[in-house]
C-alpha cells in the first residue's frame, strides 16, 4: 500500500484561489502568509504527513490502545511522531504569538491540519483536540491561566481534550450532572465523562481536560453549566509538574474505527475531587465550549475531506494496478480503471473530496476575516457555512470510503489491504462533534430561520455570481445553467422554510435534507468557481494543463454526475412532513411484534 | 440489545399479496403451500431464527474463526444451532422430493432464509452456498452424482460451497487456471481458490465443493471451463465416508466482517490432485454455475433484506428507550424516536426494507412460475430482477445499517452496541456474487438492451397499472401520480439505452445509475401496491388496524422521501458518459502527484 501523498498542488490552488490567501496575507498581522511562505509550509508538513504519520495508520489500527492500571501506551512510533510535530512547532501555527503561536491565518493550518487527519486520522485527533483546547483558553479564560497554560498547550508539550458528554447527556448537553465546589482559589471537581478522546495517553507530559460542571447553587439547565480547566497534573507556580491531579482514565471504548485513538471514561474527584479552574463566567460553560466547537465542527469537517482523500489515492492506486476483464473500447484486458464504472465512482470520490475542501478552506477563510476586520457579515458567512461543512463533508466521507471498498471488489473487504480501515474510521464522523441531525437543525433554526435568512441569502446571491460568470464562458456554459437551476431549487427551500416558522415540525423534519440540499449545491459552486479560474489561467498560459483542465473536467462531471442529487432534496423538503410525523410508534413496530 | 423477531406477519402478507402465494399453491406439486402451512413454517422458522441463530450473532463476530492445523473450529454453539437446522430439514424445503426434498415452493423458503440471515449472517452463509450446490448438482449433473451427493446436501448433513474466484480471476471468470486431468472415472484437480465461503468448518461431516477448471485440451476463455464436484471425504460405494479428499483449506482471510464466516483459501491438488466429478458437459462450467449464481444473487439480495431488518429492529428498540432531548412539539425530555429527524431515518429504514422484501419474494415467485409452468415471460421477468434485487437491495442494506448506527449517536461506534456489526457484515453484500458494478451491467444488457426492453416494458405496465390504481383510489392519490411521473422518467431512460446500443460507452456508464433507478422506482411500486390491498381490506372490515394502516403510511412515506431520489438517478443518465469517460489517468492523479 503507498503512502499518502498530500496533495499540495491542490492545496495551493485552493488557498490562493477560494480562501484567497493573498488577500489575507495583506491583512494586519497575517504578513508572513506569503505565497512562498504558505508552499514551503505545506511542502515540510507533506513530508512529515507521508512519511511519519501515514506509515503508523495501519499498525495503529492493528494495535490498538489499552489501558494498563492508569496509563495508555501508544501504539509503536506514534509517541516519535508526536515529538517530532511538536518540536517542528506544527501545533502553534495559527496561535497568538504573545503565547507562542506564529499568528499566521487559521486558514493556513487547515490544509496542515488535513494532512494529519489523511495520513493517520487517529493520531490527528490529538492534536485536533489540543487545538480546541487553546481557542477555548484564549477565547475565554484569565490572563492567568493562560500565561500558565497557553505557551505549553501551543508549544504541544501539553494536549488537550473537550469532557462534556456523560452518559444521560450527549447531544442534550443541559442535564450535565458533574459538579464543581469551591475551594480557595479553586474548584473541586467531580463527576464521570464519556467518549473524551485522547483523555489519557503517553505522547505529552501533561494533557488539560476541559470540563463542564455545575457549581453547587448552579440553576438547572444550560444556564447552570460552567467550564472548568483541570489538568492531570498539577503545576507549580515556576511552570514545573506538580501533583498528579485527581482524574483517571477508568476504562477504552472498543470501538468500530480509530482504534489507536484512545476514547475514555474519565473519572473526575474520585479521591476528594480533581482540582480545577474556572474558565470564562459561572453558568457561561457552554458558550465558552461553543467557541471550540465551531472551530472543532470545521475540523470534524476536515476530516470526512481529508479521509475521503486518503481512500480516493488509495482506490486510484489499485484501479491503475489491478487487471480484470476488457473494457468497452479495449481490445484487451488492462487495468480495471478503464471501466466507465469504475471511472464513475473513482471520480465521485475525487469530485466530492475537492468540492468538500474548498467549502472547508473557504470557510476557515471566512473566519479569519471575520476576526482580523470584525466582518459580521463574514462571521454569518462562516457560521452559516460550519454545518454545511461538519455535515456534508462526513456524510459524503461514508460514501468516498465505501466507494473506495468497492473500487476494490472482494480485495476491499479484507483489513489487509487498507480500504476498510478508512470506511471504519470515518463513521465516526457523521456522529462527534453534533450528530449530523444537530448541524442540520442548526442549519435550518440558528442559521437560517433566525436571521430570516440574511446570512444564505447573501452566500446564494454569491453563487448566482459564478453561475453567470459561467453561462458568460466559453467552456462552462451548461454547467453555469445546471447551477443556477440547482439555486433556484436552494431559494425555493429556503423561502419554505421561512415560511413555515409556525409549524416548527417542518424545519426538524426536512432539515437533513436541507442540509444535503446545501452541501450538494455548494460543491458545484466550489468546484464551478475553480474551473472558471483554471479556464482563465489556461487562457493566459499557464503550463499545468493535467491539473489545471483535471478541474475543469472534475467540475462538469460533479455538475453532470452528482449535482442532479439535488432535485431529489428539494422534492423531499415540498413533500414536508406529514409522510414522517403522522406515523404512530404503533405503527413503526407493527410487522414484527 | 434484544434478539431478532421475524417479522412473521409482514412476511405472510407479502407472500400472500405479492408473491401469489395461494395462486402458487394451485399450481401441482405446490398443493402443501396453503395458508396455514405456510404460516405454520413461518412461526417454526422464526423459533430456531430468534431463540438459536440470534444469540450466537455477536458471540460468532467476536470470536470469530482461525486455522487450526487443516480444520476450521466454528465458535461456540454454531455447531449445534447447525444440527438442529438440518434436524429440522430447513434445508429441504424447495427441495425436489426424489432427492429427500419437500417440494414446496421456491418462494416460501425464502422468507426462512431471511430469517436466518437476519439472526445470524456469517452462519446463514453456510445453507446459503449449500441450496447453490442443490441448484447446480440438480440443475446438471449426472444421475449418478445426484444419487450419490443430493440427499445428504439437501437433509444438512453435508454442506457445499462454490469455488469460482482465484487471485487473478475474479469478476474476470474467463481466466481461470485450475486445472482438471482425466484419471478413469473421474478427474484430479488442482489450483487455488481464494474467497470461499464455508470452505472448511466442523458443523457437518463433509463439505462438497464446486469447483471451476479447464481440462487439458481446454479453449481459452470461458468457453474452456468446466465444472467438477469435489467432495471433501471420497464417498464410498454404500455411501459412508472415504478417504479424505487431496484439498484443503490454507488459510482464512480476516476480514472487515462477517467474521464467524471462515473464507478460504482453498488448495487442490497440492499431493497429486483432488478426486473430482464432470458437473453437466466439458467447457459449460460457467454456464452450470450460472444456474446457482442466479439465484445465490437473489440470495443475496435477500440478505441485504434481512441484514436491514435486524439493523431497523435494533434502532427502533434503542430510539424508544433513549431519552435525550425534547423534541419539537413535546413539553419535556422524552425517548429519542420523537424527534423528527430519528423518525425520519426509521422510516427510511423501514420503508427500504419492506420496499426491497416485496421485490425479492415477487421475483422469486416469477421463478417458481418460470418453472411449473415453464412460462417464458416469467422467467423473462425473474432474470430482470435479479439484479435489481442483488443491486438495490444492497447498496440500500449500506444505508439502513450505517441509520442504524447514527440513531445510536456516539454508542453506535461502540462495538458492544452491535449496530456496528451489522455495517460491518452488510458490507460485503454490494461485493461477492458479482459486485453491483457487474449487476448493474448485467440489467443494462442482457436484461434490456438484448431483448430490446421487452421485460422491462412489461413490468412498466405492471407497475402503471398499480399507478393507475392508486389514481383511483380514495387515499393514494398523490401517490399514484408521483409514481407515475417516475415511470415516466424510467421509460425515458429505457428509450435512451435502447438507442445507445451502437455506442456502448453510454450503458456502461449509465449502468449503476440506471439500477438504482429502476430499483428506486419498483420499490414504491411494491409498497404502493401493497398499500392498495390494505386499504381494500380495511374497507373490508379487516381488523389489524397497526400494521394494514402503516402498511399505507410507509407507502406515503417511501413516494414522498425516498422515490424522489430518481429525479438525480434520471438526470445523471441523462448526462450520459462524457463527463465520466472524457477525463484521463494522468488528469486523476494531477492533484497529488
Amino acid at each position: 500500500m503507498a503512502e499518502y501523498k498530500a496533495p499540495v498542488k491542490e492545496m495551493n490552488f485552493v488557498l490562493n484561489h477560494v480562501a484567497n490567501m493573498p488577500g489575507l496575507a495583506q491583512l494586519p498581522g497575517f504578513e508572513d502568509a506569503q505565497e512562498d511562505m504558505v508552499s514551503a509550509i505545506l511542502d515540510e508538513a507533506a513530508k512529515l504527513s507521508g512519511e511519519v504519520l501515514s506509515p503508523l495508520n495501519t499498525v495503529g489500527d492493528q494495535t490498538g490502545v489499552r489501558l494498563d492500571g492508569a496509563e495508555v501506551p501508544t501504539p509503536e512510533g506514534f509517541k516519535e511522531a508526536y515529538q517530532a510535530f511538536a518540536e517542528g512547532g506544527w501545533g502553534s501555527l495559527q496561535f497568538d504569538p504573545a503565547y507562542g503561536g506564529q499568528g499566521l491565518p487559521y486558514s493556513l493550518s487547515i490544509p496542515v491540519m488535513e494532512m494529519w487527519q489523511a495520513a493517520n486520522m487517529s493520531w490527528g485527533l490529538c492534536p485536533l483536540l489540543s487545538q480546541g483546547a487553546v481557542e477555548a483558553i484564549d477565547a475565554s479564560a484569565s490572563d492567568e491561566l493562560k500565561e500558565t497554560y497557553l505557551p505549553k498547550l501551543i508549544s504541544g508539550e501539553w494536549t488537550g481534550t473537550m469532557n462534556l458528554t456523560e452518559p444521560a447527556a450527549g447531544s442534550d448537553l443541559s442535564v450535565v450532572r458533574s459538579k464543581a465546589e469551591p475551594a480557595g482559589d479553586h474548584y473541586l471537581v467531580s463527576g464521570q465523562k464519556i467518549f473524551i478522546t485522547w483523555g489519557e495517553h503517553d505522547m505529552a507530559e501533561n494533557i488539560l481536560h476541559l470540563v463542564l460542571a455545575r457549581l453547587p447553587d448552579a440553576e438547572p439547565g444550560v444556564r447552570g453549566i460552567s467550564l472548568f480547566l483541570v489538568p492531570k497534573f498539577l503545576v507549580n507556580a515556576d511552570g514545573s509538574l506538580g501533583e498528579r491531579n485527581d482524574c483517571a482514565a477508568v476504562s477504552l471504548e472498543h470501538k468500530l474505527g480509530i482504534h489507536a485513538s484512545p476514547t475514555c471514561v474519565m473519572s473526575f474527584g474520585d479521591n476528594g475531587g480533581a482540582v480545577g479552574y474556572l474558565v470564562g463566567e459561572p453558568g457561561k460553560g457552554l458558550a465558552c465550549m461553543f467557541k471550540m466547537m465551531n472551530n472543532a465542527r470545521l475540523a470534524v469537517g476536515l476530516q470526512g475531506v481529508a479521509i475521503s482523500e486518503r481512500a480516493y489515492q488509495h482506490a486510484l492506486e489499485y484501479a491503475g494496478d489491478r487487471t480484470q476483464g476488457r473494457a468497452v473500447g479495449h481490445a484487451e484486458a488492462g487495468p480495471i480503471i478503464r471501466h466507465p464504472d469504475v471511472r464513475r465512482m473513482l471520480l465521485t470520490m475525487k469530485a466530492l473530496t475537492e468540492a468538500g475542501r474548498a467549502i472547508t478552506y473557504d470557510a476557515c477563510a471566512s473566519l479569519d476575516r471575520a476576526h482580523k476586520q470584525s466582518d459580521k457579515e463574514q462571521a454569518a458567512r462562516a457560521a452559516l457555512l460550519t454545518p454545511i461543512v461538519k455535515g456534508w463533508c462526513t456524510e459524503f466521507a461514508q460514501e468516498v470510503t465505501s466507494l473506495g471498498v468497492q473500487i476494490h471488489g472482494g480485495m476491499g473487504f479484507i483489513e489487509e489491504t487498507g480500504a476498510a480501515q478508512f470506511y471504519r474510521d470515518a463513521r465516526i464522523l457523521p456522529i462527534y462533534e453534533g450528530t449530523n441531525g444537530i448541524q442540520a437543525l442548526d442549519l435550518v433554526g440558528r442559521k437560517t430561520q433566525f436571521d430570516a435568512g440574511e446570512a444564505l441569502t447573501a452566500l446564494i446571491a454569491e453563487m448566482q455570481a459564478v453561475a453567470e460568470q459561467a453561462l458568460a464562458s466559453d467552456d462552462h456554459v451548461q454547467d453555469g445553467q445546471a447551477l443556477a437551476d440547482a439555486l433556484v431549487a436552494l431559494e425555493g427551500a429556503r423561502d419554505q422554510l421561512l415560511n413555515s416558522t409556525d409549524t416548527p415540525e417542518f424545519a426538524a423534519t426536512v432539515a437533513y435534507n436541507f442540509l444535503m440540499l446545501a452541501g450538494t449545491v455548494c460543491g458545484a459552486w466550489q468546484l464551478l468557481r475553480q474551473a472558471l479560474q483554471a479556464a482563465e489561467m489556461l487562457q493566459q498560459g499557464a503550463t499545468d494543463q493535467p491539473f489545471l483542465t483535471a478541474k475543469q473536467a472534475t467540475a462538469s462531471f460533479y455538475i453532470g454526475q452528482v449535482l442532479p442529487r439535488y432535485k431529489g432534496y428539494a422534492a423531499m423538503i415540498e413533500d414536508g412532513y406529514a409522510s414522517v410525523l403522522d406515523v404512530s410508534d404503533e405503527q413503526l413496530e407493527a410487522a414484527f411484534i
